[in-house]
């Protein structure tokens, strides 16, 4: 068994680094911040006796030799960047489980065939560089760094800059890793797991995302002088095509979900109708068709609104991946270890994107989820158990030491 | 007659600082180019051979010596900022045509029995700082200096504070001058005088205006692994007030407008969903029982939305000012010099709020309008022609002259 007081004083230690206003965390992506978080963590794994290596996109790789030299590394990990009002546990759990696992093998002197390598991946929430599991996914082939480099936040600065800024761009070209597996350990950001009472959700399959990041045009004008006919309100268009993603996702509902989030309008002054709006829908579903469905629909119903409205649309998809099936044997390996352990678990299906759904598409990948209180994250209130942070870090522990083979 | 050439190349000169980013201006209070634009406008006034006050909202005002000692000035004014993305000349012509009237009376060597007094009130526009008028409104009474230097913007600034940065904080006590008279100058910012062919709105009332801010209050959660029936979306909220608001101003209209200008959800990230949505409703109405009568149906409307979704809400009144009738002498005086002069007029009722809403509660007030192309205003394409402004401050010159008596 891992050490389930050390994981916790762990986690209690990073969520010092970037603390919100309400108890949580904002230690977004390429902030101060983040660098601080990044030194811990490799402070604790240079104790831990890994070496660490840091590819261009800033992803972090935690050593622990293997004793084949010819066999290929079991990765274990997730993110240690939060949302801007982010919980503790969101991604920090599965990096520092990760670490865990590899304290538990020093203390037990244990060696594995394969190396184990714990991973922090950069930028999995999207907040401040769109899309989430970015750099994941220029590991896994599905951007390119330079496209990577050039996403801008909402002040204009730029992803590769921002990541030479706060030192922590290496030189190892992104995605040259083979792997032999790849593990994440999450909480489940839902309410599942809590209200059936299992200790362990064995995660077979991740629901598909579509953003589409939608900006009306109408016309800034007065708002006490210009006469209703005469407006062209490009904050009350998209109201009405929030209205309509809320009613798209019920019609699909329970098997999709959908909200918008991001929403900003132009130039947000009281007395002025807005002249522009941005905003970004967001649309899950476990099954494509359903996505797909989503997608069309939106598009026509957003165009029939500013028709009529007289204004103008423009659609643009920045983030979104397939629905993802995990790899049997891996995810065996997961359920094996909860079912030996003697831990309560079930299927799941990830609410949530992870970067493990990017690296599925590279080596063969499995999550283990363990519950959060009432469902909520994204939200400082994020809570869990010491207990519920054990038990999903022994199970990640057993799946890998039986994949990484003693 | 006025030299409309100097007028406009003043407009032309002012509007060379904080300039927007298509054509028009972003000079908003209490800024940088704020405390530029005062300081070449004292330069001008200066040069006009007038003294300038500066009271402790930071209101200018050039006084031109009257041959009277005991006679009560006329004052004559506007305001020179401007919204973020707004025109050259809202605002900005009521200022420089109390100016050009100065220079006036200057070149034909004509002396007025009461002094005249070109004044540029702060913080007209409202939107940095809610509520619009707040100078004008501490100098009428209407609020107090404490409460106008506490107002904060987006991003924490207090105005006093501020107000001390820029240096444009005087040591007079807001509201000790006593006034014979006030006239406002100003573009109609609506599209009536262009559309019926006039030169010159004869303005004898201003319409009523109410600012509501709302916040609704849900709960930040993972738009991917929250079901829909669990969500407390502020956001969708707020899509379904917009809509109210409109409906409720559209029953009234065309004798009221409604309109969102200001909105803001958090913490605005893509994948949370809304915990908190902040917006301002504008209402506005030439009557009062019709702004109160929108006012109540809001309440009611929201309160039953939230209700319904299970989300919180509160209401502030952040601005706002009863409907205004003005001074029946002062509008004579107005209509007198446009008759004489020669140009077309029409009665109007201004749809926006100005300064001379305010002050027309502690001395005898009037305002002229002139058209403005489209009716557009509070946007960077903003337009008037040259012969239109010339014509505006032809009339404001001959109803100040005839009211300060030569
Ligand atoms: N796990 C998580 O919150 N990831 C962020 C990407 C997403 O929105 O699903
Ligand atoms: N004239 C003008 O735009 N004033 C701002 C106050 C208002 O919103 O009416």
């Amino acid at each position: 068994r891992i050490n389930g007081d050390r994981l916790w004083d762990s986690l209690m230690e990073m969520a010092k680094i970037g603390p919100g206003v309400a108890g949580g965390n904002n230690r977004q992506t390429l902030t101060d911040e983040d660098a601080e978080g990044r030194a811990l963590f490799q402070k604790w794994c240079e104790e831990a006796r890994c070496s660490m290596g840091l590819d261009q996109m800033g992803n972090m790789f935690a050593w622990r030799e293997g004793t084949d030299p010819e066999a290929l590394p079991v990765y274990v990990g997730s993110h240690l960047d939060t949302q801007p009002t982010g919980g503790k546990y969101d991604g920090v759990l599965g990096v520092l489980g990760g670490l865990e696992i590899i304290r538990t093998l020093n203390d037990l002197g244990i060696k594995t065939k394969h190396p184990i390598v714990a991973t922090n991946w950069t930028n999995e929430e999207g907040t401040r560089y769109a899309p989430a599991m970015l750099s994941s996914g220029v590991f896994a082939g599905m951007h390119t760094q330079d496209w990577a480099y050039d996403r801008e936040d909402a002040e204009g600065k730029k992803f590769g800059d921002e990541l030479r800024r706060i030192g922590w761009c290496g030189e190892e070209e992104v995605g040259a890793r083979k792997m032999h597996a790849f593990f994440e350990l999450h909480i489940e950001q839902g309410p599942i797991l809590e209200a059936e009472g299992k200790d362990i959700g064995v995660v077979t399959h991740g629901q598909g995302l579509s953003w589409t990041q939608v900006t009306v045009t109408g016309k800034d004008a007065h708002t006490g002088s210009t006469p209703m006919p005469m407006r062209k309100n490009a904050g009350l268009a998209m109201a009405r095509i929030l209205e309509k993603v809320d009613e798209i996702a019920w019609s699909h509902a329970p098997h999709a979900v959908g909200a918008v989030g991001h929403i900003d309008v132009y130039p947000n002054s009281r007395n002025v109708i807005p002249g522009k709006a941005v905003f970004t829908v967001d649309f899950r579903s476990p099954d494509l068709d359903v996505i797909t469905d989503m997608e069309n629909r939106l598009r026509v119903a957003a165009e029939d609104i500013v028709d009529e409205m007289g204004l103008q649309i423009q659609f643009e998809r920045v983030g979104g991946f397939d629905p993802v099936k995990f790899d049997g044997d891996c995810v065996a390996a997961v359920r094996g270890a909860a079912e030996r352990l003697g831990y309560s678990h079930t299927d799941i299906i990830s609410g949530a994107g992870h970067d493990a759904c990017w690296i599925n598409r590279v080596a063969p990948t499995a999550m283990v989820m363990c519950p959060c209180v009432d469902g909520l994250s994204h939200n400082e209130a994020e809570e869990i158990s010491k207990d519920w942070a054990a038990a999903g870090a022994d199970v990640l522990f057993h799946a890998v030491i039986e994949t990484a083979e003693i």
